[in-house]
């Protein structure tokens, strides 16, 4: 074994042992942020939230599990060069993404009737539409709540930027998910609306996650740019890479079905490119009321005219352009090394 | 005319004045805020969040608008007796509230399938449940942002605080809203229950509206009790006065129908008060389906059986006690007696 190679071995593992280091404490967070339900009254309400994380000790399921990309990513932008476990201090803003995109995806999953979610049925499926929305709007101030945990070693002044920050992304989040559900209407959808829309669905998001980690590290306004630009390139990748395992993926593996978006009319990448540019696709779309059986069709149609390799390419720029501006992101190296670790996986993610 | 009628038809009208200056600058604090919406790809959520409200220039109909009870609780609570002119820092605070009850009621609504509100249809009514749920989810959003536009008058420190205070109340608003649907299953609810129902569901939010007033003013931890304290009789009593209405109010008048609560098995006040004491209605209830001309016939019975009396002298009693909290607490005459006005006409109020 040569010395390099060793060398690459070690780092490795050190850096799974950070960002295992980094998941125990978001999990820990959060479900201290979640225990606040657990009280006479409320304790089916508790059962519901900590449902949908799948995080404490009665579910240790993986599967049932979510990717934890965006705290990650907050946690790994919000370490100063000169102290390396100042990440920790940090930990209560990464709760709180994780916290809010688990509001929206209980939210997400009644407006858009999607029965299951990683693996099993999703919370509206088990406890009724009311009870769900309202599961979401409880995500969503515990969200806020942890946000205020900051204080403990955090400035008044950073803590109310980033609560600007975040709601700000909230509302940009609830813009994106106005056009998502209103396109399902629209068959003449643009490439440019499009963008915008998984833009604010998706992107300001993960883009919050990588500025908020920087607010908290103390770095400065032009930095700050480098870090949010990182974060919207990261995340239009990732929107399409989600838009490619809708419609492709394995159902298996993704846990969702793969005509769904289709069937839905759900104005996806290929779906956007397919209206333009494939005649066959666009005109049994227009139609409507496709089939389970037809929508597989479709996608395999939609392969045959270029909107699978379109949406790759996409994917493949786009993390191409977020890793390049991470090489100008001030981050001790091997925070660098995870964040492009982190990158790179999720362009060849199966889930 | 003597003296002393004449002082008071003077000091009536200078309150009016001033009641109605705050209610204009909170109405336009609130279409600043939902201003943000108005722009490219997201007119048509604008126009949703825009009607919720009924406030803006192409909808001046008051049948449509809110009582803005809350706001001016923390707009009267958030004045110090050496700057009578402070309210008007504590806008965006009131606004905030405001934004957070339409925000529980866009979602109430689609909760307990309600068509109609202030005299016309709700909003999941006129443009769906997912996009009544986004838009809902959009005001909760906007709610925070508005906390943030505090910052221009008050300390980071004492934004931090009043976001705590006001997250937290959202959280518990959920806890009682959960409650509110489980017990819609539960035929045995106790008296008990029903009181910690009701105080987080309406009494908490009217109580932090009270207390943020008087955090954003500078009173000190005692005195901050005191008007915590006021709000949570007050929201109670407000809450029964609801139930009494919902069950013997005017349609024409609460826009509500009178018979929806008994149809979908509501634990209001006088239907707990009803399961334990009135054997006819009891007997009835517990058959289950019970129909429209069935619901009339049962609150005669109610009547009859002493839960009207029962539920009115709660609210009398209650807003005795918040009455006597009132007199304790440190605020200019005149807010004072506008806050008593307040309470005594939530007394007799018929909507």
């Amino acid at each position: 074994m040569d010395y390099l190679f060793l060398s690459r071995i070690i780092r490795l593992i050190i850096e799974t042992i950070m960002l295992q280091e980094m998941i125990v404490a978001i999990e820990e967070e959060i479900l201290e942020v979640l225990q606040s339900l657990n009280k006479k009254n409320t304790f089916n309400y508790f059962k519901m939230v900590d449902y949908q994380f799948g995080i404490s000790n009665r579910q240790k399921q993986t599967k049932n599990r979510g990717k934890m990309i965006r705290p990650l990513i907050l946690l790994l932008c919000s370490t100063s060069t000169y102290s390396h476990k100042s990440w920790k201090y940090a930990v209560p803003a990464a709760a709180a993404v994780e916290l809010l995109h688990n509001f929206s995806l209980v939210h997400d999953d009644i407006q858009d009737n999607s029965p299951t979610r990683r693996n099993r049925p999703t919370v509206w499926k088990e406890w009724g539409i009311p009870q769900a929305i309202n599961a979401g709007d409880g995500l969503f101030s515990m969200a806020n709540l942890s946000i205020g945990n900051l204080s403990n070693h955090f400035q008044a002044e950073l803590i109310v930027r980033t609560m600007q920050v975040f709601n700000k992304t909230c509302l940009d989040l609830t813009r994106g998910q106005f056009m998502d559900i209103a396109f399902e209407q629209i068959d003449n959808i643009s490439l440019e609306q499009y963008w915008t829309m998984i833009e604010y669905k998706t992107a300001k998001l993960i883009s919050a996650s990588a500025e908020i980690g920087a607010i908290l590290s103390g770095k400065d306004i032009q930095e700050i740019d480098n870090f949010r630009e990182f974060g919207i390139k990261l995340g239009l990748a990732f929107q399409i890479k989600d838009d490619i395992l809708g419609m492709w993926g394995s159902e298996d593996k993704t846990g969702k079905s793969v005509t769904k978006d289709i069937e839905t009319s759900k104005k996806t990448l290929p779906v956007v490119y397919g209206l333009v540019n494939s005649s066959n696709f666009a005109e049994r779309w227009y139609k409507g009321n496709v089939t389970k059986d037809e929508a597989i069709s479709l996608s395999n149609q939609l392969i045959i005219d270029g909107a699978l390799k379109y949406s790759q390419d996409h994917v493949i720029n786009l993390t191409d352009k977020a890793l390049s501006i991470l090489k100008k992101m001030h981050l001790p190296a091997e925070y660098k090394q995870d964040l492009y670790d982190l990158s790179t996986s999720l362009l060849d993610r199966e889930t």
